[in-house]
């Protein structure tokens, strides 16, 4: 299991806001997750999605077309692949092993 | 206000492991929210931190130095800048106005 | 026509040199422009591939593999996507466009 | 001796290029490196500069500001940092590190 972290930046907009597009690919997300085997997350940053590795870029290529499909004539995608084989990471362990190292 | 997500990736590491540096710099970070107008949020794939944008990198420039400290010798720092000066944009303010466009 | 740039970090090596593992992908790249219809060119910081970008995302996949496939257990890759669809974007033409409008 | 990757994406320009922003940054690049010790280079994706980590981030934080002095009020800067500190690491010298381990 691997985690992604996904920012997708709509270049041309007419504005500084791009929470619409963001909704749209949050929407779409919930219905992949009916068919793909996946978990995400929505931070004030990113959308972080747990699941295997060749399913996330999958996922990340059919979300990058969210704002194409909206009209959009360019996109700035940047994607942060976590990719742990020795052990399962998950979006609560990962948090958990640094809370667990901290001084109290 | 500007919100920096950022993650340090210490090379050169025994193991598959980081979560020891992670923690040392979330402890950093507590420390320094006490100088500097700083708010933090550790996410399961980086470190957020709200404040004014030369503050931030100024900060950015401490933590990396983090795993130095500890004997690494070699640091890849990743570090996305979400900079809005028509309106404050702050942790909750971005998630809420994604949420507020979605479909319910 | 897209391009992405890719750094693909094997975390755990020991010590801070990872060029090994950078040489390796790049063979493989070099391998794959075979049968895929990509570009390829090595960057002092990244390898950028010009593709187009469900075809970049399989390419992707296959060199993230290279470090697990080297006896590494954790692998941090970070991907840059720029994907404009008015114009053919290539690494030429991007460049062009930049210096073109620089004054002398 | 450090290498940063950086782009500054800036968002609400009304359509898809952007071509006029990077080549302003060019600019400013070529004005700061006659004051900073920085070389800098131009890569179809981003802008690579060489320097001091202390440096490169006050620079990132100059170039940061080029588009909201042109009229953007938001803007994506994504920097990644490669700091190694066994050896210098130049532009070249990690470009031969890796072809030097390539099959012929």
């Amino acid at each position: 299991m691997a985690i992604v972290d996904v920012t997708i930046i709509p270049i041309g907009t007419n504005g500084p806001s791009v929470s619409r597009y963001v909704a749209n690919i949050q929407e779409l997300l919930e219905e992949l997750a009916q068919t793909y085997d996946i978990q995400s997350q929505l931070t004030p940053m990113s959308t972080l999605i747990e699941g295997e590795v060749s399913t996330l870029l999958d996922v990340v290529k059919r979300i990058h077309e969210v704002p194409f499909e909206n009209g959009i004539e360019r996109v700035a995608t940047n994607i942060r692949i976590d990719d742990r084989r020795d052990q399962k990471a998950s979006f609560q362990s990962k948090i958990d092993a640094v809370q667990a190292k901290m001084k109290k």
